[in-house]
């Protein structure tokens, strides 16, 4: 009794969403390019030229980079695994989602956790990191995120990585949703280890984790005195698969390697600096609209993230009808809030492709219809106005960081 | 200093060796589609289609049979790390690459692993499953690899799930390379969980890992008096992300889930047993080929896969220069062997969309003549006559199983 299943035929969506962004033709076109073996040399030279990227958009010189054969989270737990033994001593740094996943996936690596807890929506202090690494003997890692996405707050990551080390331990960052799409700059800010995702600022599908290990990381890594406790993700076996022997381990997802790839080649065709420029200049464009129709960003003036951003729902209005008419008249996807912020926030992204000025002018001219629906009184001119005065301003502007 | 990168153009290739297998053309236009996002209400449909279509594919009701996002190697890593509490018991049986992997993977989720070892190319034999497990105290599960990648034998499941069972263990099993190949009847063998992989006979690119849990593996990973010590394969999540609920887990692969759905729905429209009997012909066919030349396989006479052919290399001829010859003469894949079997074996592959009565002459044509540049003296038309019989005799006939 096999039902029968209608074409595929999604509908074409604006994705102002968490994750993932809207994806450009030329990295659709490169999925339908002819599967090769995952051992064939062109696809082994695949794997170079991806490296290379990588290090390339996260600026850095080492060696150990490349996509883990999972989605963001599974960078996540590529990082633990390898870097924390049982009964380790690991401080996470949490203000939202990923911090506490963090915590959860080093518990579960055996680590003994302790925590810096900030209020959702603010950063984490370094002098707070610092006080918290005095109180611990013998302190291994210090894990944190950089794009909090639950919140759309920016991490200033420099301080906080020389305490780390100050107190000899190793500083693992989140960049998931920052990397492409604000300043990440592993090798100056001294980050051991960090690991991001495909679907966010590089508008690539989901799929992969680009992960990078530095030296100290690496040392860690490879010297442990037990098995890292998951064989998928162990970086002493990824390392032979991914390096010069290429010794057998999985098979690697080729498509979505195909995909990276084309993903990767656009952001640098673009250029980091004017890319970072770029959704710099749609987040001030969104916000300078909605602040113009009585709408508020509920996260931490000046640590602000260009490419997510965590708008405070109204009084009177409710949420799910809100995201549920976005999706349904204009195709537009913004994410709902989550954990404490459920209910009390819209999460819109400006990430990669989807960082534009257009979309920025539809999703406030559908926004404001919308709330008028629910009986406010929006003047969505005057948020088009608003944001279109912050094009005009800032021209050619290069990014501030 | 950013490097110039060239289009991505890589060379079709026939897929001949042990996965990836060649991706239909509907597939690769179903990773084109539109991406949604992996909350969007169509994107929830699919996911509920993918998960009907893989209960057809796998011939089970489990309700938890869904795509773990990871390659297979992540499934079998998904089910170990659910089935296994630290200290338990467990017998792996061991022939070849993957049940050595298994054996590992069961190791490190801190189980105390015991193996059955049967010669590689030779099942495991049932009796031998037996004494294993009356010496054990209170073994929890037995693990099996349906069809061995690394030896092409294929592993009579039933009488070795009744033992188990006796004993009191649950049956864990990979289905990595037979699933859509040959019959998997997960729920006639009273299999409790299994996993398997894409981009085998099921023909979709690599990067997903379908498992299925029944109602005894379900019990034992609900009431684990640990957590799973992975938060990314953790079945108790993402039961609750693949289930009615639709919680916020990761972010599923949403074009590799276009792909599998594509993949399983033409899977469908051939018709398992259609679909099995294909490769069962093509089998032989190959097999007949081989034999005309004085090629054998070295796989267990009778136990012998369907899809993954290991052919003893023979004297005097250079392993790695023929398979070298056939990927740049013919864009022809094969494998080669792994451990025991290195230098010893070539694996050909025939799964899912390579299982073609074309490849077949192709390969034959191609070694007969690569072959006789090394001085062999092939009658290659001998091969295609004799491969060529088996189509004839054979004619509509469906498969044995």
């Amino acid at each position: 009794m096999t039902a029968t299943y209608a074409p595929l035929n999604p509908t074409p969506r604006i994705l102002l969403g968490p994750g993932p962004s809207n994806v450009p033709p030329a990295v659709y076109r490169a999925m339908s390019a002819p599967l090769v073996g995952h051992l064939d040399p062109e696809f082994v030279a695949l794997m170079e030229e991806v490296k290379q990227m990588l290090r390339e958009v996260m600026l850095t010189k080492n060696a150990t980079t490349f996509p883990v054969s999972g989605t963001g989270s599974a960078g996540m737990e590529f990082c633990c695994v390898n870097l924390i033994e049982p009964s380790d001593e690991v401080l996470i740094c949490v203000n939202g989602v990923f911090g506490a996943r963090m915590t959860d996936v080093a518990q579960r690596c055996g680590a003994q956790v302790a925590t810096v807890q900030a209020p959702w929506g603010r950063i984490i202090e370094p002098e707070a990191v610092a006080t918290a690494l005095k109180e611990m003997k013998a302190p291994k890692l210090v894990g944190i995120v950089h794009a909090e996405t639950s919140t759309g707050v920016r991490q200033p990551m420099e301080e906080i990585a020389r305490i780390a080390h100050d107190h000899g331990a190793l500083l693992l960052m989140d960049c998931v949703t920052s990397l492409g799409g604000c300043p990440v700059r592993v090798d100056d800010w001294q980050v051991d280890a960090a690991y991001s995702g495909t679907q966010k600022c590089l508008s690539c599908p989901p799929g992969l984790a680009p992960v990078t290990f530095g030296a100290r990381a690496l040392e860690k890594a490879t010297k442990r005195r037990t098995k890292a406790q998951s064989w998928y993700l162990d970086l002493n076996l990824l390392a032979g698969y991914w390096g010069q022997d290429r010794v057998y381990h999985h098979t690697a997802p080729v498509t979505m390697n195909y995909a990276l790839r084309e993903a990767l080649r656009l952001v640098l065709e673009e250029g980091l600096e004017k890319r970072w420029a770029r959704h710099e200049q749609n987040h001030y464009a969104l916000k300078a609209g909605l602040e113009a129709i009585g709408l508020k960003l509920a996260s931490q003036e000046g640590h602000q993230l260009w490419q997510l951003n965590s708008v405070t729902i109204p009084a009177g209005v409710d949420d799910a009808t809100v995201r549920r008419r976005l999706l349904q008249r204009y195709n537009i996807e913004i994410g709902g809030g989550l954990g404490e912020w459920k209910g009390k926030t819209w999460r819109v992204g400006l990430m990669g492709e989807s960082s534009r000025e257009e979309n920025v002018m539809l999703f406030l001219a559908a926004l404001g219809n919308i709330l008028n629906d629910f009986g406010c009184r929006i003047d969505t001119g005057a948020a088009l106005s608003a944001a279109s005065a912050v094009y005009r301003q800032r021209g050619e502007k290069r990014c501030e960081a």
